[in-house]
């Protein structure tokens, strides 16, 4: 017996059926959904539009039915009814099904006061809250990682760079917190979505309430959400939470997109900068001699696959009339992808960091080599009451000079820096050494030691806080 | 065993084995994997590169393993040996084991002269072989419902629209020829991308070609291809041929979104133009009159899904460096979206067409109380010798008369109408009748009941070649 | 002399100057450099990094060129100095030539302990800092318009749909409110962007901080930011506060597509709910009858453009290393684009919603002849003790009879009522009426003429206090 | 005097007319609007419906806007008219309102048989018409620049990549030939798009064709089109070509940013490969040793700007019924700014191509030092008789010994070898040689000498034919 036989004159088509379920993927709702439903048949007993001891029959066969499907049987309830037909259209059809095959017509009862319009909306809204709480917690363990190795590595020199050119050296701590950050700011976004997203549209029924004297914040009370969505219509026809939520995914990926290309960087042969565990990398079915680093390329790629569900459900929402229009159902499965595919990233990532060896001795090599201290030199001349952009010019073309004679700066004599400037005395000649230029550092956030240990001490706390700051 | 466990001194972390697999993906393409190497191995015997007797028994094997397969055997191929390690990486690799458990070592000479990165490439090929067969197929069968339709109102008049507000009488025929003429070209950009996705890229090995003396026109020659992908470099990094394909369904699903927001439109109670089958509409869970048109709503939402598809992709192949990157792994996803999503709406979309009524009566009760012949009657000036803008002027004056007045043009007397213009005759009496206006169109394509007839003959006679005519 | 002559051998190629230079697209940040150049100047002199007398000549300098500007002399800056080269670059070096005219080499004492990184870093965040205000306004301007005619048709009933389709019947008021919430909404968006986004780069540097003893936290007090960004690596490369923007525009375009498409479909002939003002539509250049919704059309359409803005920068930004990369330069034509096209959409929108007439007498006679009324006949029988599922079949007979027979639930006797259950009674009559639909609701945030006016009293409230009550 | 005033009591609205007006944007056209209408009127002229005499003014004042046009006049046009308003509106009417002014009356008759949603349809192809033969042309000329430097290095060996690891020693030439390949199919693409874009709409009308006795195939044969779209309502109702369009563009410039991102990691420091030409690289404000990539990473960075662009296209045009709707003015931002993009990124990259140096004694050392041979090893021992799986594994262990010994395989001995297979003998010495692992090559469309100078050979005679071969 379908829903709404009473209304149609013929059957759902079979491909149509097909076409048009949506429990192969909500059915990731049950618990969601059963949640919901108890906090809703808990009210309805309460306000006496159903009586204690229907309430009471209800309420045990839902926990009933969330056991059967924990415990994997959510199969049968894929077929769950002598005739399957409605049965399969989604999971709330599903549950209900599943429910009055227990309990027989009482179950009807269940759905008093409430439409599935009103019933999706709280299911994702609770699905979200759960979900943000897993995110932040995601978030916060690539942080501590990343903490950690700026721990180990807080007296590590590196070349720092601009347009991927060598720029000014930097400590490799303070490289790391920067994607620290980062992830902070994504944090902080997740937070303010679940802001938005944890409140309660149960009661908004179709889309004009109901005419039962049910009590809307009792329901979002019970189920700890931050007050309901006042407006009816807006209720059941507004997605904003999800779209929300998956733009966050987005930046969360676009910053781990940008980590993950360093990575790739850093462990080629080029830059031998960092060696990736072992057990993060692949081999080739070709080559003997490779060693990929495949889990930070597949971050890099999945990144464009969360651009797209964010595109995908912007999409589908744009110009579409209030109320509840079926393209809606369209919401879930790039809900879940972003879910699935941000957090399984954040997790693969902050394995990588975790177990990344940087290749020390390699970074003291190279900063030999390049002209990073040139600023320094810039710096030394303005501090000697040159303007700035004289200065630039002078230190440019001791550069050029430099690169025409296959030069290093620290190779520069007294007398040949003098050659370009006379203001040039004695201390120049430690200009060039990189770790004096990161002493040298003086602005707050500064990439000076006393700046980083500062900074790292801040995030150190602010982790141990959430028990994130040792893994 | 691991194919490259020489190379490494730990195994795959488990977590980054689940991260990174496409098994529960790409299992999809395990007829055109084996197809392949069917084809892969009859060529390295022919060469000599392989003996006879191994070439045989690795394509009896091969040819079992299918069979397997398609009796659903796959699950058990997922865990396919002893050391679940590297068969569950990927299908080639599943496919690889299955065959050397089979018939052991002699197994891994099928992978001579091959890599892993134009096994795939050919794979996805075949995929979009045998993939644009199908969707082309699809779109002649929604062809051929528009065009059934069309015939069966040929002579139905129906208001225009621009702006979604009535401009002109037309053809019902006509509408809906407009929708098979863009399905014309759909079909034709899916077969511009099989003219340059049916090339063989298997040969190009790793990136580099081999030191194997194989015969690559002879591999793409026994798969039915059109050539080879000759560069190798290129045969291995490129992913156009998928964007290509997606980007053709992006633009399908634009054309199915229009018809789907149409039938939308058409079956509202403020429009009541078109009755959907009663099989193709659900009901309410809650309100019980509703009939909803649910599965042009799902095409529309869907539209949505494969422009994330496309831009997923796009995104993905953003700044890669030749050759293969592992982020290409994430191509399949999108491409088996996109098909699926395109194909089944393009099927239920037939459905619908097939079996929608029309509510002629409507039209003509409509079309009498509208001002969709003001047109006619600037034409009519025109042809007395008022240039078209005065003739426009006047008109629309003449509208802003009737509006104000409530009236409408058919009820103007022929004073009134010299008191607009002099030049109005008695023949302007019949202007506003709209099957003389159909019938005064002369230009070619026109909305006239000659133009439509003739592209009615020429579109039945062009789906008949194709058998889509009749359904 | 370009500004980094001393390295180079060869000027900047003409056509590389022109495919790279980005003044014709910043110079619209020219208020916010100058501002920005203004704090940075008086915190050099305070903490004698440059002279008094120094920072005072170029105070007055950079305060003579913002007047120059602003009277439109930005043309002559563009060619601004004898070798137009580095002039060209972006409005930064713009500026700094100018000023280095004006006042000499002193001029280049400006961009002491400062990079352009850090530099248009903090312009951007001035500009999101203003526009946000200006953003926040105009959304208040709309959901005033809105509230406005929601208190002019607080008693107006409309069908409310779902599915396109006829629902139950709700207050127009109720619906108008829906899009003040979700306005409410994109407001909250922008101000936590902005908590984010007025944050202080400068200092930062190139990367690296700087060895100049600055005051980052003093600049950023003078600027009214809320603090610095600390990390001087992330201060340079992260571009989060723009995408967060841009975001959050894309967001309330898809709330204004969806507003759009309804005036279009409320002021169509079918509808006929709604005229708009006569200055906000226009006509065709064919059909003199036309009277167009293009305003609400564009607005629909422009949607596509800032989706567009959005993936635009997602993909620019995606898989950077850091810190800054030249690719970062194509931030800006999405920034202002979004910004643009939001601004006059949310303004053209509230002129709309301002001025457009609702056809009252048309939403009663349309009421009378629906089935909006269908859930109020299912919950009377379930407040007689009918289990939900049963009353809604026993309801969709009815309707399906009555559809069949053309007929009205209105004008169903008490007798043909209880020909489909016997618990029907007298009061049952009365169901069908609307404004007793209406009533009946009881649910926080329902249509019910008290629920309603609660929520109008609010918003009245909340816009009075920002002045945006009425227009 | 408005062209729909005949309609309307008030005028449009100064704010709307700025927020609807697309002259700013769509004078862009004025050629392809202007060249559409003299083959209009030319027929009209020769269907005896216009004058042969007023025909022939209205040609000679087209002519003379255009000349007006072309000299910079535009500006005078956009205020063309004693009031302003209807000229501003778009191109057309600037330019008809401007042929009124200049002969009066009779100009109106140019509008005849004819409505802005043909006319603008017509103008879009006529501007992809003469678009595409530049991009085509650009394409060509980036092969040719690509052809140039293979040829240079046609002997030239280099690391080949997966991963971003070394993968096999390959050709330079063989490489830069891969991406002449990619735009091979760009222009393909392109071509089939043209063969759908080049048909006239002109004649379709608003939407239902004419009354006039026109011939629509004398106008498509007098703008050298190839034919026309027959459905009229399909003729104004579609942007096909243009979705197809910028879809094309955006995977040009996706083959674009990774060349692009080829050239920046190449001349990283840390790889050293190529050095670009000063001209077309710039210098950072403080750090005077830069010499940045800035070019490269603009058109890295001006990808996400055209995906952006066919988001935005795509999205405009989803769920739009028939036929013309004012969302589609939306279309021609985004098809001037791909159409701009694509084509300086296409012109600057051929300059790069173009100028750039490789260092090809760096290709040699690191040749020496990396494990690009290990394939060889395998391949020499399946040669042997050993299956690849097995030799594969044999050849892995072998250089997981080297890299722990941190020894070359060049480095190994006889003994060595066979002390991991006892099948290595004398001629196993020479594989670790990269000119030998070329040469061993022996699959068509190899890394060969042989096959890549076959390649080179066939690409410098098609580009010969078409003038590109040498800049």
């Amino acid at each position: 017996m379908s829903i709404w036989k009473g209304r149609f004159a013929a059957a759902l088509d079979k491909e149509a059926l097909t076409f048009s379920s949506s429990l192969p993927v909500d059915k990731r709702l049950f618990e969601d959904d059963i949640e919901g439903s108890l906090a809703h048949i808990a009210m309805l007993a309460k306000q006496r539009i159903v009586s204690g001891s229907d309430a009471k029959r209800i309420r045990k066969a839902l926990q009933e039915i969330r056991r059967e499907m924990r415990s994997g049987h959510m199969k049968s309830l894929e077929h769950g009814s002598a005739n399957g037909r409605f049965v399969a259209e989604d999971v709330h059809m599903a549950i209900e099904a599943r429910l009055i095959r227990k309990i027989g017509a009482v179950g009807g009862r269940l759905h008093t006061a409430r439409s599935r319009n009103d019933q999706v909306a709280l299911d994702e809204r609770l699905y979200l809250k759960r979900t943000i709480a897993h995110m932040v917690n995601s978030l916060r363990s690539l942080q501590g990682a990343l903490v950690k190795q700026s721990r180990k590595h807080s007296r590590t020199i590196m070349p720092g760079y601009t347009h991927l050119q060598r720029a000014q050296p930097i400590l490799l701590a303070h490289h790391l917190l920067a994607y620290v950050s980062m992830l902070e700011r994504d944090r902080e976004r997740f937070s303010d979505c679940l802001t938005r997203a944890a409140r309660s549209p149960l009661g908004a029924g179709a889309l004009a309430g109901t005419s039962f004297p049910i009590d809307r914040h009792q329901v979002a009370r019970s189920l700890r959400l931050k007050g309901i969505i006042e407006n009816s219509i807006d209720a059941v026809s507004d997605r904003d939470a999800l779209v929300e939520f998956i733009a966050a995914c987005a930046m969360t990926m676009m910053h781990l997109s940008r980590l993950a290309e360093e990575l790739v960087l850093w462990s080629s042969q080029e830059w031998g900068f960092a060696v990736l565990n072992d057990a993060l990398t692949t081999g080739s079915s070709i080559m003997p001699q490779k060693k990929n680093p495949d889990m930070a390329e597949l971050v890099r790629g999945k990144t464009g696959r969360v651009y797209g569900d964010l595109m995908a459900l912007l999409t589908t929402m744009k110009g579409l009339p209030l109320a509840y229009n079926r393209d809606m159902q369209e919401d879930k499965e790039p809900l879940f992808d972003s879910t699935d595919t941000t957090q399984s990233s954040l997790h693969i990532m902050a394995e990588m960091i975790g177990s990344v060896e940087f290749n020390v001795e390699r970074f003291e090599v190279e900063l030999r080599e390049d002209f990073s201290a040139a600023t320094d030199y810039a710096d030394y001349l303005v501090r000697k009451g040159v303007p700035f952009r004289a200065a630039h010019a002078v230190v440019g073309t001791m550069v050029r000079n430099c690169v025409e004679k296959k030069r290093s700066l620290e190779s520069l004599s007294l007398k040949s820096l003098q050659g370009f400037s006379h203001l040039f005395e004695k201390d120049a000649l430690d200009l060039s050494r990189p770790h004096k230029s990161i002493a040298r550092k003086k602005s707050a956030g500064s990439t000076s030691p006393r700046e980083v240990e500062k900074a790292l001490r801040r995030w150190e706390r602010a982790l141990r806080k959430t028990g994130k700051a040792r893994r």
